[in-house]
């Protein structure tokens, strides 16, 4: 497969020209795509890309290119770079300055940059700004950033409900400078209560005179209120395949509207966390965060883990003269609680992945539960099965290899329904069901097994 | 907070009425609607709610329901349902009345199901198809379902280079009817070469006189391949913030779309197979997967970790001599693993959705173990210390003391850099970065574990 002929890659548009300071990215970027296999390259002036090439430069570079950069070029930039890059820039950066980048970025950007700085910096940049702009980002910040209403986008086409279709188009074609590209226009009644949607192509074939409030009449609409998560937001819009969903307050008066780029943004940032906080590192973790903070944000479940692994130690200790007694036990120990444990991820992977996806439904928990005991028995029985064979292949010790099966299967049973109750339980006390629900599950089989195998030995083996 | 006044929440649309075959579903979705804070309830005739209804039906009923149902409303709820549950309504339904239902679903969908059918029954029913429908569907089942020519959708406004805007207008005011909400309009030349990419806006912005090959001259077009990873898509669209990514074949030539509503579903199958793959379950699993087809595709991974927890426990078999002198080893043994392993843990979650969500750079991959080293022995040596003093305490024991914590500090650094590596290695070959990577990093620590802790004891107690 060859790439497409040159022709079909043209240089990027002349109306956005890197300023002199910056070295162009192209080379790189090219070679890059090339190998890659992608058949065209992007824009070089693409935010993502110039906070990408932003981002592998020095700090005095970074600033010097941010400042030298026209203030939207800036604000795109910084909107799309990592948070520790951009925090380190805008608290080094004259207050004045970073006024006016961010005076260029959508609402929503700027509220979620101001939101990662200090009171301190944070209220510099605002005082900086127009008083109408840093009531809107206010308004955004007063929004936990893990609910819908943090992540809504606030430039949107709002149109009263009495306007005819000819008035709303001669409305939005004055507006559609400013805004996002308009797929939709939201219809308000006069109390600003969401009453409807409509597509730009619905607009356009409505006969003139027909009203917007007739035009959605019969609508029933998919909304979700501000300080929803954004975990209802992810599934609403996977279920329904929406581009865009309207977030409304408590008496359904629009808010704004999270858009499909939001949405992909919060998808990710959810598989992450659930990923992440599994295993008790960091939910905004990634190889830019700087080391000492990840040491900082891994180090609490680590002793939460030095805290469930001595429970399991103690229930060794329990049995110390059992394997004073007969040493091979601490052989195959370590073997029944390794299995368990990794049945008992397959299910906790299975059950997180359910509860991201879908809504929870409290009547089917136990189901699940039931279906992962029977996986985890079948899978624990054919094991067991197999345990027993080698076991007494090596000792020729019938009773051993019994006591290494049962202790196997039994352990195996309790890994899988623990997998899968424990994010269950989790999402019912209103937490999140991934949160370090790996390390209680390995306490759980690594103490269980030890207790199931060492009690098993001392009662018929010795 | 309340929901919002009644009349906002109005019946839904008239014409789309259920048949009278199929119970209502409003109370039941109303009510769970309320419980969970929606403020208005879906269109009871959308696709997914109705594919819900009819998951929680008898086999024999879902038959039914199905056959009675327009065949439009039955094609919508049919791409929306679970594998498992569609594959056996298929395989038991008339051919003749399959053809019927799946010529009323998109292309892409359609493959999607008959992908998942036996030979004999998608070619059952693909003979019942009309030829042309037939043919472009089999086009699309020629593309592994994971990769962008699999996931893309071929019902999309193509338009000539060569028209005008006012002709391209008449043409898509003609074609509007039968294709999804045209936001784009993709521009071939006489080739079939995809030039250029125009949104409807775009479009009505136009001079009525101007071609759209002049109107999209210096575009940067952003493609995909056809044969590419799915996992490609996920990463340039969320870079771009895309909302449809156009697919064309190794010359160029614009061969489908993958859009939002694909997308979505793309970025949440590849955060469940990341998890689910980790720990060794099959990578589609939900809780609606048959439980014995569960044991089927877990079974293989848990065979895996029995050998590798072999090696685990052959290695505690070699000190089997140090622990009959000294019982109380194997009391803390299981400690330095599990420490060790939930360290691991942590810099392969973070290293994998790293590589989930940002292209793979090789030259950063030393950075990356090098990072999670410096995290893992720091973690390490405060962990020592605390192993330390609680060793001494318990034990009065200094060196016993000394050799715990020289045995943790050692396991959590190379815990740490195994579990950046594994998953940069199974990439750099080539392979899925997250399959088994939990299975192979736990069997790693377990063993450097048990090796450096009884090792160290035998060296320095015995």
């Amino acid at each position: 497969m060859s790439n497409p002929p040159a022709s079909s890659l043209p240089p990027p548009p002349a109306d956005r020209p890197l300023p002199e300071e910056a070295p162009p990215p192209s080379p790189d970027l090219e070679s890059r795509a090339e190998a890659q296999g992608i058949t065209a390259i992007a824009d070089l002036g693409h935010p993502a890309d110039l906070a990408e090439h932003i981002e592998n430069l020095s700090l005095k570079d970074q600033m010097d290119l941010l400042c030298a950069l026209p203030e939207e070029d800036a604000a795109g930039a910084l909107a799309e770079m990592e948070e520790y890059s951009r925090v380190e820039i805008l608290e080094k950066l004259d207050p004045d300055k970073a006024a006016g980048i961010l005076g260029e970025m959508s609402p929503d950007d700027a509220a979620d940059v101001l939101d990662e700085l200090g009171t301190a910096h944070s209220d510099a940049i605002l005082d900086k700004l127009g008083s109408e702009d840093a009531e809107e980002i206010r308004q955004l910040m007063a929004f936990d950033p893990d609910t819908a209403g943090g992540a809504m986008n606030t430039e949107i086409v709002v149109l009263e409900a009495d306007l005819t279709a000819d008035q709303a188009i001669s409305q939005l074609r004055r507006e559609i400078e400013d805004k996002e590209i308009p797929y939709y226009a939201y219809i308000v009644n006069p109390g600003n209560v969401l009453i409807g949607v409509l597509s730009l192509r619905d607009l356009l074939l409505l006969p003139s005179r027909a009203t917007l409030g007739d035009a959605v009449g019969d609508q029933v609409l998919i909304t979700v209120r501000g300080e929803q998560g954004k975990e209802e937001v992810a599934r609403l819009i996977a279920r329904y395949n929406f581009m865009a969903l309207p977030v409304v307050d408590g008496s359904g008066r629009l808010l704004g509207v999270i858009s499909h780029d939001d949405v992909i943004d919060i998808i990710n940032d959810l598989a992450s966390e659930d990923l992440l906080g599994m295993v008790g590192a960091g939910q905004d973790e990634n190889v830019d965060t700087p080391w000492l903070e990840s040491v900082r944000m891994r180090l609490p479940w680590l002793l939460v883990n030095t805290f469930n692994s001595a429970l399991a130690a103690g229930i060794v200790y329990l049995f110390d003269g059992s394997i004073a007694q007969m040493a091979f036990l601490a052989v195959l120990m370590p073997m029944v609680a390794n299995q368990a444990g990794n049945t008992g991820q397959q299910a906790l992977a299975v059950i997180i992945r359910q509860l991201a996806r879908e809504r929870f439904d409290p009547r089917r928990a136990w189901q699940y539960v039931f279906r992962e005991g029977k996986i985890g028995l079948l899978n624990g029985l054919l094991l067991g099965v197999l345990a027993w064979s080698g076991v007494l292949l090596l000792t020729s010790n019938p009773s051993l290899a019994s006591v290494m099966a049962g202790a196997l299967i039994l352990d195996m049973l309790l890994g899988a329904m623990a997998g899968a109750s424990i994010p269950l339980l989790l999402k019912a006390l209103g937490r999140d069901p991934a949160q370090a629900s790996s390390i209680f599950l390995t306490a759980l089989t690594d103490g269980a097994g030890f207790f199931l195998f060492l009690g098993l030995a001392t009662l018929f083996l010795l």
